[in-house]
């Protein structure tokens, strides 16, 4: 039992933080959908979708922004600070690796969509509605096998991402012959397998604030 | 209010860590406005600056090294122990991100200094005079309007570094035929982007200390 | 003097971290020597040590998974909750990264390996086997002498890997003409520089925990 969950008994049930992270996690799943959908459709199609992702990663900056405003004004939080803290950032960052591949899809003019980019994409959408899942769950810390149950599946999908990336980029250095192209798309892969890099953060607070309040 | 706000009222001024803080910035500028002269002067100058920075790198890891032991021998610190340590580590990155910089440049020899470069050397500075002065109204912290307005035009630089940095690899990927100088002023572009990254790191915990003892 | 250490005085000794801790260095050890021994051999005969790598990584990850565990279980723990975090992720990290050489070596095919691989190979380990010797010291804080001198060690092998990677990339720009070439090493480089670096994260916290119980 840390101080936190001590004081908790003290104070009545939380109305600020879980809206915000639900709010954050619903966010992030409209990102991911909507990159998927990008790297499904027709290139002529693509730049109003890139609009769009643009404009979720600003509304997730601002909820991130709020949430960090009311940790830094409550001294009473619903779960630790470190770990509200770090659940936070771990969002905010796969958010910005989501914008991060869809704007390097736009300015490096990528018009052909691999195989692989598309599992990755797909990995990460599944991985960010776990999240958004355990996220739900933090509610009411008395069924936490929801909980671990989401992060067990994250965990895979971030050894599965690993794995699509290191055969891609192996079949880039087997197969272009084009160095110029070989640095774009890992870049573009390289910031998709980052983002299943942040899911697996964000499980590891997600699992950690599980076990404290089993 | 935290626990350490609560202990602040019990003990004197502090007299150890703010002028640790204020030697660690003015070290920072120092060391982003002479990589910003590197880039506008002839290549047969540089060499003295690169070494300049050089040095001024190995004083602000004694510095960080400074802060680090006395938030390890005092129970007691200004504000809170987490935010030291952080706003510390931003530093010493931004110091180790222009360092970065500069010694790539020297090393895989870029002579031809683009526009985009200088823009970025110019925001790194411009963000990191903007640290210093939050840094120095953290003595008193009545008055934190000043230090939000410097955070503000931080995370306004961090943007704009962001868009200068992406259209200047676009326009690699469009213009530059040689594959190898791409890789080399990406590594150069995106080790001063990360600089701005830092910034806006650093400005996060200034906002974030600021909010508490507002 | 801080919270921990008071409590500290009312609890046994622990019988949980440590020897968590020791199990976490053995393994990082091992993954080192391992790749240490894989850059002097014929490529014929690597292949069974990339494998015995991917083991001890998932290994690893288990140990880690382990003390997260007992650090979300356990109120009272031998020094600062925020220090084992630390130190676990570090050690954590050193095995990613040693991992990740070992694979990029094998999907990348590289078969020629460099003076400056099995230098920053030979640097990792010795920087593994001082981290190793001084968490051993963790246990008894009173002798911190031995602690301190470990790493001031590794800071110095982080240091010698800074300066071989640096000009082993700028030696890649100046004599490699392939450009497919230049990515593929300075993969395999990077994420070995990356290690020494996660090494330096180590010998911070290391030296933080002897600090503060001097």
């Amino acid at each position: 039992m840390t101080i936190n969950n001590f004081f908790q008994f003290l104070v009545p049930k939380d109305k600020k933080f879980f809206p915000l992270f639900e709010k954050a996690t619903s966010n992030m799943i409209l990102m991911a959908s909507t990159l998927h959908e990008v790297v499904n459709m027709a290139p002529a199609d693509r730049h109003e979708h890139f609009m769009k992702i643009e404009e979720l990663e600003q509304t997730g900056e601002e909820i991130t922004r709020k949430i960090n405003l009311e940790l830094s004004k409550n001294f009473i939080t619903p779960f630790d600070r470190e770990d509200i803290y770090a659940l936070t950032k771990a969002i905010d960052n796969i958010a910005g690796n989501i914008y991060g591949a869809s704007s390097r899809m736009r300015l490096y003019h990528i018009e052909k969509i691999t195989k692989s980019i598309r599992k990755l994409t797909e990995i990460n959408l599944e991985a960010c509605q776990n999240i958004d899942a355990a996220v739900k769950e933090l509610r009411d810390l008395k069924k936490i096998k929801k909980i671990t149950d989401a992060c067990a599946r994250i965990n895979k999908l971030e050894n599965k991402s690993d794995m699509v990336y290191d055969k891609a980029v192996a079949d880039l250095f087997e197969n272009e012959t084009d160095a110029k192209n070989i640095i774009k798309y890992k870049e573009v892969l390289s910031v998709l397998e980052s983002a299943a890099d942040r899911c697996k953060s964000a499980s590891n607070v997600l699992e950690s604030i599980a076990v404290k309040h089993s």
